[in-house]
């Protein structure tokens, strides 16, 4: 068993970054489903984001997007997050909601379009700069829905012309992550569908490019802790994008679906000592609330993200490693899963306790009356979403 | 090598039903491109499906989505449909895209939702009877997001209670279809995700109750035209929704990403004689054009049907019977594979010429000028859509 | 919460069957690695079933596979059995294994290789009828691996002759149960590949066919808990072969990839009381260990399964119906995934000690010396496998 | 349209390396099915292999697995290979079927065990220079079968060692290709399950590793081409072990199951050249006749190849490029599948007359009598298998 004191030291340090489009409404290609309450601006949104991390004590910064929480006066919303408690986390791009993105973005067959979109990117460095954001996250819904549609081969080298153009913007201190994706938006080949090709681009970019996992974002079967585990090896791994799916991109709550699996990862991460601030990989949220209430899902996926890491902190590596060692399957195996069987809830309610926070985020948060008053408060004004 | 006049006879004989809604914009969660010419109503929708019917010969019927397509006089719509030369196919429910049915419509937990899901499906059968269409073809988004949401079993009691009333309610000469999809917009639990599950509700339904094969809503590695030939062999295939996928629903043009698959699937149907009209199967499109022009997009659909059909019907039945009964696998396979590596598009042409169609329908339409006078004649209004 | 006497009930009734082929080697294609102490007949194979059972007090029953486990006398098998405490299980029948199968068993389009197949199932309910057993387990490697090399619905055909013939001889208080599997040994079809097959075919022969439900027969993305609802609202489960996977059909000890699918699975069990010996399902075993020691990885499955079941018998039903029934999606998956989170073991550690038991089952088995007698034991001979 | 003398050269020029291990018996874990006339030692395979060359023009070479094919003077194999008109190719490694490989090979936590597979891989260099074969083809059956079992980095780092001796070992002219697969033989881990994780390695080791695809090796909905794509434009493509599946690594002829994605695949080879022998790139057949005829089914696959790469050669690149760039999706698809709806079969035909040969190698085959005269020859002695 490791000893408490490292467990509920990682526990305190572990911060889980929310994402500021997870508080607005979302849905699928068939409906949006509107729910009272919602944000209409993205200082509404950090409030919300701001509700979680004083509830939990485990989400201290909110993820932007851009245009979604485009403002005037960037500095007044970062000093917005700052007095509510949270900052600013990474600059999420988006290059797949204009007219001129139909077929692509950077990888464009039209260099008119490929221009625009890596302006983009360069334009969310400069919020970057503004908000004292360190990290660029980006994700490019590139690719074709047909054979023969593009040159594969032809919008690879597209893609990489815009890296090297926004890596060579990146200031001190500041990172950029490259996120991949099986499929969705599209259909036949998407630009950077793997690990492996965000992991090529960024090691041809440097040090400053780092991978980044959507947990919701690999064909059906993939090990997921095994690209962990090989990205931490490398210093490749920036961060994930964690939900949770049961078939494709289904973005719902980080450990809904397969608990064991953020256990499992968790595990990789912990064991490396990566779960510390001063590792720096990014636990992002992104995720999709269409039938659930935001807020309270959000707080439940932080919980899921801290039990797990709580019980993958609690697994005897020492044992571990011993029966690992001797090739003594089951013993190792054991070993593993009573890790992942220990109840780990009632030792994170008395850390929360010891830290003057409510034994239960859920419950005080109900309790709290904030739904009411947001739904109040909020009944005005257009609701933000995906495409706001 | 099946006799000329049969083939001949069997492509003549060929409908393939193509969807209003597939006229219109449609889009992923991330984006709708909107398209020039796009149809405003119901009736710019039948003229586009008329003019797919015109150059392929192959088209002569088109589907219906309440309420997308409601009008305030059915009668007139079908008598517009009838004057353009073609007809009102399957009218298809939606009880999925109004506020109410966040949790389900005929299986909600809540009876009032149920009561207005079962009420549409009802409407539905009245538009049958204005319209004259003969099917109701249903698919229900129902489903649950998360373990523990809804029980899965009730959830089946109320669906088989809303299928029984809608089904009494049918009249002489109709029927209706049940759609299955095994995820999305649900991501736990679907309450039809499989054949199976359609098929034991038709059974218990009786005769008029068929199940309707969506060629993109089935788990990855499934065998579906196994599925083909068994529905057929019980009497109980009513029909395609046709388009072609690699990975989830993509709704892509059928025929496009697996075209051998299309022909294992017409093989199973002309070898029994389902694909004739008397045969009463349904063979309809159901896609999504995003980045491509709809209605050549529609005309390569309908075309790649048809010439799939005609690969099947040009296969040595007696020969693959022979081979099989030997067990001489790689002779069976071989005749198999001979018939779909038979390049039938000159077979094609000259059916078209001596049917007084140009023998290049794609060439056909871009000569036309159809596109660019849409373009212009619907510069106007909205733009039909998934939500209108 | 349920009360406790109705837990304690619920998990001292459940009886896992183990099957008498996982106590044999087992591997992949590739290699099958032999292990010190594997049984060399039926006889042995029972002992280690025997041993199992005492210390689980969880697994009163062993299956058998024929030809695997052909004896002269099955009445002395089914003695011993008797004496080393456990019973006879389901009878396996194996037309799988036998040159004249290379097309198929009773779906060869050889008629004399469908007749010897179906004598075989015919034989093997003489051994049920010899041992007592009341329950035959059918599953056929049937299929093709290649596109045409035999027709899909003449195999159908055939497929139903055999079963009608089987389940006429079936006497008074016997079964059948019919298992289905998506792919391999054949790679394009397999003539049961789903539930959906299953169930149809069963459907047909009357109220003794039932369906047996394989966790690792299933394309990805599968629900299984759905089937299971399904079957048992439709009075046609008849068991399980539990394995767990992460790819395809792994056949690794169940509970060991994904213990919360397992408890979603028991939990459509419980909650209609479908764990009960009254209520005649199957819980049986069907794995291969191919590195791990095989007696041990046996105690652990059936602990998985039992702990899962406890798990799901802490289920607070009561608060769940509620939650569900006002469409409360967070607090119903809450509840559900508490039962899930609670720690069962103390609990089950105590029933054991209650029942003269060792608390740890594991611990007990290696400090018993078992492993190291039959190592030393059954040196000579030659070590039963699936071809022996 | 591609010119015609292009086109045949291109289809001159394409070698397909035949597998030795093919023309011996192989099966699945529930059965191999023997075969009359099976190769009885490497001799006897190199016979079989030239025959499908003679017959086809197209399969120069033959790959050998060690120690499958050990023999005492490989320099008389070679010779021997040389006199019936083929070429020794790659050399296999196998380090799976030893017992001391329970745990994993060069990543067993065992470090002799480690020792003993590096030193086969050494050894397997000295039948390459024995041989004169150019290639070593390194394939791992290492990984894990559950979570914890051992540590996922701990095994990079040992794969990464045997990997920089081993290719420290190569000489002049001589290159190792590194093969990935998903799963199978191992189920939770695979140590290179992915393209990614052997193009990261082969980086690190130099410009004389590369990665070697096995189109049956990844996970569904994978797009096999964009990999082939990706890594024909970073210079690290290898080669292909050829064979096609509809579910996992199914082994069958390729092209059988998803000939428009061979095309595909060699529409990447074919767009930038690399089908020549001066590409240097090996197109490999890997596959199991378990239950057709070997020779046939390997004359059929070396066929399906050539008939894809001719349609690939056929593609019009120039009207391509041009509807790519003028984002012309439907014109761009249609020239795509124009050259694969083209049928080859007659311009191939002719070649092969032309050079002298039959123009249906098949029917070819079945006349020569060659089938009936190894079935008597071969009669005595033991048939070569996966583990001979």
């Amino acid at each position: 068993m490791s000893d408490h004191s490292a467990i509920t030291a990682g526990i305190r340090g572990l911060g889980v970054e929310t994402a500021s489009w997870a508080y607005a409404n979302s849905g699928t290609r068939f409906k949006v489903f509107a729910q009272p309450g919602v944000p209409r601006d993205p200082f509404e949104k950090i409030d919300d984001a701001a509700v979680v991390h004083r509830l939990t004590g485990a989400a201290p910064t909110v993820a932007l997007h851009i245009p979604w929480d485009k403002v005037d006066d960037y500095d007044r919303l970062a000093k917005h997050a700052e007095a509510q408690g949270v900052r600013i986390g990474a600059i999420n791009s988006n290059v797949f909601q204009d007219d001129d993105y139909k077929l692509g973005s950077v990888c464009s067959p039209d260099p008119v379009v490929r221009r625009k979109a890596t302006d983009h990117l360069l334009e969310c460095i400069d919020i970057m700069d503004a908000t004292g954001s360190d990290t660029l996250k980006l994700w490019f819904a590139d690719g074709t829905n047909y054979p023969g549609q593009d040159s594969i081969r032809a919008r690879q080298d597209r893609l990489a012309e815009a890296l090297r153009e926004t890596y060579a913007r990146l200031g001190d201190g500041q990172r950029m992550l490259l996120e991949y994706k099986l499929f969705e938006p599209s259909f036949y080949t998407m630009d950077v569908p793997d690990w492996g090709t965000s992991y090529a681009h960024c090691l041809e970019l440097g040090p400053r490019a780092q991978v980044v996992i959507d947990t919701g974002h690999h064909a059906p079967g993939t090990n997921i802790e095994f690209i962990v585990a090989f990205l931490l090896r490398a210093h490749k791994l920036g961060g994930f994008d964690f939900n949770s799916r049961f078939y494709a991109d289904d973005d719902l709550m980080v450990g809904a679906a397969d608990p064991f699996q953020l256990f499992r990862i968790m595990h990789e991460i912990v064991s490396v000592g990566a779960h510390t601030p001063q590792a720096g990989i990014a636990f992002m949220l992104d995720q999709c609330h269409n039938i659930e209430a935001k807020i309270p899902a959000i707080i439940r996926s932080v919980l899921n993200v801290q039990e797990m890491t709580a019980k993958a902190l609690m697994l005897d590596n020492t044992a571990l490693a011993a029966a690992q060692g001797s090739g003594d399957v089951l013993a190792a195996n054991q070993i593993f899963m009573d890790a992942f069987y220990t109840d780990v809830r009632p030792m994170l309610a008395s850390l929360r306790e010891e830290d003057g926070r409510d034994p239960d985020p859920m419950a005080a948060y109900h309790r709290s009356g904030y739904a009411e008053t947001i739904a109040a408060e909020r009944a005005g004004g257009e609701q933000a979403g995906w495409g706001a």
